[in-house]
């Protein structure tokens, strides 16, 4: 909504008054993999959750000149991860690590910002998440979680462009996974976008992701870009 | 086209005067990973061919009724594997061999047919295709197929429903295979209705499958029939 | 034992009347994982068994001197795929269908043996073993085994060198496959001195894989070496 | 060595002065698959490393009255995974963000320990390394490891106690992974013990880990403690 959370709160309060629809633009939380694993979490099949990692890479990295204008990699980029991390924990982070540093591409250091992220975080019940991000994956768009509870793991893994494998003496090697957020989440902007026709058409007020989630995640970008800068741990 | 060869031949004569554009329905060539074996075969990347394995199995059998007018297991579901082993193979098949039993409903047997078979082919220059077909996956549509080079092995794996999979004391469990062909085709429909759209459009007279295609692969499935009833090979 | 059945059948006799401890080395049954697969079939895991596939390769093909006293590729090479069709089975076969060539190596084929093959057989029920064997798998040594029940399929699946893995824009490339038998069935091999020592040990007269055992591998191997070269099925 | 940094540089002090062979049990080193992780990162397989996560999860937690004696989870536990950061980075870390809580047994927490980890650490350059620990994995002993690099990633996965897979409409179930370090690391054992009498034998004074190995892993073990506790990064 905007980089600045006064804006984004006043933003709020507007739809509120003026009683209008609206929803966030979290594409990954439509995506049939991920909703998967949010439904078995929240149907119990792996018991209370204790960690989840979060797992982001970009196969490459922007122009340093977009980082500059992005508000940097905690909120052009990890925002998307502080959303699935809410969404599959349930509840809210009260505390916030970051470690950041330049090291796929120099002038986006330069330029104020990091390229390589690892953030943890903890809820008020001790709960742990970890996410970590890069600008830079030679394999592909790399989207992967992991959930950890009292009675087993869940987790999502990559997609592959086929199921083809070819075995030689190199070893076995399967297809590259998919390239980037186009190929990788056509089917999560699909279901986003029904999702929030249904909700307009229906009259249906609040759709999830809704303008709270979004403040949420910007808060938590906030504070991660400002754990790393500081280098200390931020309340939230 | 027609579980009779003769009339198939007919029919070819007639496009063939006609100058129509024939296309035959067979839709895994279509299939992004299946396509994607084949182009790879061509390109040289596992060698020269020796070995073709095709494994076709539904999630369930069809009413006894049926299979009494639809020609048998090998002319009305073989067929796909007919095809698909010639159009990994690049080469004819010279002779078949046959296994049937009725081992999922008895009245699948009564009825003059089989729902588990098998089948080993030839060509003239000593390539062996195996197929092997049940009516019956308790774990989905398995449709599966590994191809023996000089150089390696190519192969492409079932689809799942989603990359999710849940680790618990039982094992790691990955999640359903697609049930059936509306699900695990669906992609492959479409491409071939392009594929024809555009050969229609652009007046290509013979698009793949041809006609051609479509008469070797009732010649084959009218063999194994044979093989499978009589106890021997068939030369075709 | 030997190469020919009749001197079998006498060897069985002495060690009969010898009142001698006989066992033959089948090592793959003590393999873990194969007998992981024969042990859960047993206790009803995925119900009747309706198919058995065994798929066995050699990273290379022996000298053709070698072939030329072996008694051939069924005999050398597959008589351990026959055994554990029957193991896995747990039903004989009546009827057995050959097909091979010299695909890999020419002078065996000058030598008189195939270094490609496929075997299909049948029981008296109508259940189906399907085998594949090539001299020649550039990815190591293909140990592969599949079964189909009426309530789900249990395989097992090559060993791999480590579980390292390799991602890049090539794919994801998981290490090669154990390279041949001495690696691949060192356990096996372990497994089976300590069971034959363990039979002689209690004085047990028939420990398994049984003189029996080996009778009916030799018998179904020539009955494959006889259907490849008279192109007919050959009924055991 | 000791759970004291100040003992422990006394202790390697008079290993020095008496010219003893020292080395230090850190056996994962020697597991044929982490070892062919770090083999490889140092061949430059991956290029640059940028990030190493290592994930570390016990099946089940100690009685609670272990961790009063035992240092606590990061020092009895995460030492190993402090080590193995170090082993594949191949540099020495300079800050240590760690979170814990007793999510596992309330008994843990009330012996003032935490039963479930997160360490973030960064080097000098930037470099950034993730490890996770629980006392409690449902489905075995979770040792897996990941590190990315300027062109590519590497990664080891679990090691599962046969290669069985069984399909059913549950979907694909692989047999669990071992269930603790006796079976996961017997090779890495037996390997260690033939290092260190190799050392000892041949007269080597200083084989790896060395007791300097021993030290940072200690040193980085306080360092996470330390900053658990307080809230705080902790700069070593």
């Amino acid at each position: 909504m905007s980089l600045d959370v006064a804006t984004i709160r006043e933003t709020l309060k507007a739809v509120e008054k003026n009683k209008s629809t609206l929803m966030i633009g979290f594409n990954r939380r439509f995506d049939p993999n991920f909703a998967e694993v949010e439904s078995r979490i929240r149907k119990g099949e792996i018991g209370t959750i204790e960690m989840v990692t979060v797992i982001s890479r970009d196969p490459s990295p922007p122009p340093a000149d977009y980082v500059k204008g992005s508000g940097g990699i905690f909120r052009d980029m990890m925002i998307h991860d502080f959303d699935m991390a809410r969404f599959l924990m349930g509840e809210e982070f009260v505390v916030v690590n970051a470690l950041g540093a330049a090291l796929v591409d120099k002038a986006i250091g330069e330029a104020g910002d990091a390229d390589t992220a690892a953030v943890q975080m903890q809820t008020k019940s001790g709960k742990i998440a970890v996410i970590t991000n890069s600008r830079r994956a030679t394999y592909g768009y790399d989207q992967r979680m992991e959930v950890h509870g009292s009675k087993g793991m869940i987790h999502a893994k990559n997609v592959h462009n086929t199921t083809v494998e070819v075995l030689s003496g190199a070893g076995y090697r399967a297809d590259p996974i998919q390239n980037f957020f186009l190929e990788r989440y056509g089917v999560a902007y699909a279901n986003e976008l029904n999702s929030f026709i249904g909700a307009v058409e229906s009259g249906k007020r609040d759709p999830k992701p809704s303008g709270f989630d979004g403040l949420q995640a910007q808060i938590l970008a906030d504070a991660a870009t400002e754990s790393w800068k500081t280098g200390k741990p931020v309340k939230v």
